[in-house]
């Protein structure tokens, strides 16, 4: 029994290549005194890795080469030596990219597959559904009636975001990657419309879709994209800015061109990620949770099966070639 | 005796020119029934009378060719029919650029002369004052100890919105055109460093005049600027968006290329124009007045004399020329 890693192996210029990642395997670790061993049962991949590849400052510590890759997963403890955690016990914990990961306990949350599937709490009901909830309900702040865009519609976040503004008798509008997924956020999760913005031409269906203009947009892509809907926002209009997808391997794709937008219409563009706001991760949590259980907050995953793929998978997840939610099952 | 207008004759591609004002002679008016007659001492001349010129979508009605150009001044009142108003009473009327103008009294603000020097109320006891204090107080929100920096220091805005900085305990650092111009912003408004842009190398001057980073970057520019403030603006930052004069002749020149500060930092950017708050206009003029008369918010004035150095005087103003508030005096 060993326990298998991804370690960074170089940090990437342009597009992330398998090549960037290494493969070991190591003993199974030991509790220390006051720690605990946890097995994963998913490992969440999520776009904010990308940022943590590259040597540059952002928001985050980012990885190091020739260590194990972070993330966040999902598991059993196995083994404890801490006395608020016991072997049988399910946990979400930031131990990376591996099978087995020593925790202290430090920003560990305690799960209940019984409530919602094990799964549910690293995307609906974890980072992503907390990340639609505080950008929608704290930046957006969207009013009954308004028209909410979200793009990367059918991602973990997006697709929260979409349903949480119908919940609020918001007009809600997603972008997405192709008719398959554009089909999903409609019938499936409930939005009024997705625009497939690989069809071409999305000022025009922006503006068929949103035929009173745009009060929320709610930026997941950046580049192209915002420059686009900035031609379709309201005055007073809001933009909370949650990921610049596009822009990862090439930072000019992400240059904002049609500027005088902001002050025509007085738009507030906001930056933010989930952890700026920890003390509202309590309320979302519960109301996501609740939602959840209740089905009423609809989500999709992509599931890649072993730590072997997850290279690729979160390769393919920067390229938007899942669809939901992206995992990795490990057990 | 006639009435001097300045018409929009022609709307301008690229930088304004002379050629696309044209000044005529016509009867002075006369007062119709709930009308009164004010002989401008004043005209203000400010940079949004540029988007104005434009046939765009703007956040106000723009000026229409052939008819008298759009602004804002300060005279007497010379004959009324009108139950508030008297002759001898100084007013603020949007009666645009002539010597006469009627009004039937809708938006005028009555002014004390002997309180303070009538063309102050077109400057910092006016929309420039009120636009520095509402951007300043109300987007930017500065803490004390806080680094606020403002370009277009010397200018009616930015010189009211470096001041009350000061007043706060900001660190106060401005930007401007010109060593004349950065002394005066030191050693007469009292900033705490004054960057001229002009003498090359922006990022480092910053660097020099704000260890600790940006809290406030109110932005009068745009452009260039703006992206190299991107580089020095701390966590959870604020930019109140005012004006974007580097680009009213080419809005490429805006293009924003530093996006991923945005997230990186949590920075809410936020446009903004001084009349979307009517409700802060009394607050704000009476503690700008008080300052006035006190002797403690200071301004300077560039003055051309007579209407027909008007159009020049805006050229100018749109080029930097100008040092402090730009008007001129018709009287």
């Amino acid at each position: 029994m060993k326990n298998k890693q991804v370690l960074l192996a170089a940090r990437p210029r342009g597009p992330v290549e398998e090549s960037h990642f290494r493969i070991v395997e190591t003993d199974i670790p030991k509790a220390g005194e006051g720690e605990f061993v946890v097995r994963a049962h998913y490992l969440s991949l999520d776009p904010y890795m990308r940022g943590r590849m590259d040597d540059a400052k952002s928001y985050a510590a980012k990885a190091e080469v020739g260590a194990v890759m972070v993330g966040t997963a999902v598991g059993e403890v196995i083994e404890s030596r801490h006395e608020k955690f016991k072997a049988g016990d399910f946990v979400e914990t930031r131990t990376g990219w591996q099978e087995y990961g020593v925790s202290s306990g430090g920003g560990v949350r305690k799960l209940d597959p019984g409530y919602i599937p094990l799964s549910a709490y690293l995307g609906a009901v974890g980072m992503p559904g907390v990340t639609a909830w505080i950008g929608l309900n704290e930046h957006g702040r969207p009013k009954a009636g308004e028209t909410v865009v979200v793009s990367a519609a059918s991602g973990a976040v997006g697709s929260a975001v979409g349903q949480l503004a119908k919940m609020k008798g918001c007009r809600a509008v997603g972008i997405a990657g192709g008719k398959a997924k554009c089909d999903y956020v409609v019938n499936e999760l409930g939005f009024d419309a997705c625009i497939d913005y690989k069809a071409g031409d999305l000022d025009a269906a922006l503006s068929n879709a949103c035929p009173k203009g745009v009060d929320v947009y709610f930026d997941n892509v950046g580049g192209p994209t915002l420059n686009t809907m900035l031609n379709h926002m309201n005055a007073f209009s809001r933009i909370p800015l949650c990921g610049q997808i596009s822009g990862y391997n090439n930072p000019d794709a992400l240059a904002i061109r049609n500027v005088r937008s902001f002050l025509v219409n007085r738009i507030a563009l906001r930056g933010f990620i989930c952890s700026d706001h920890m003390d509202l991760w309590r309320p979302a949590l519960k109301e996501l949770g609740e939602l959840v259980h209740d089905g009423r907050l609809k989500y999709r995953e992509s599931v890649a099966v072993g730590l072997d793929n997850a290279p690729k998978a979160f390769i393919g997840l920067l390229k938007g070639q899942n669809f939901g939610k992206q995992l990795v099952k490990l057990i």
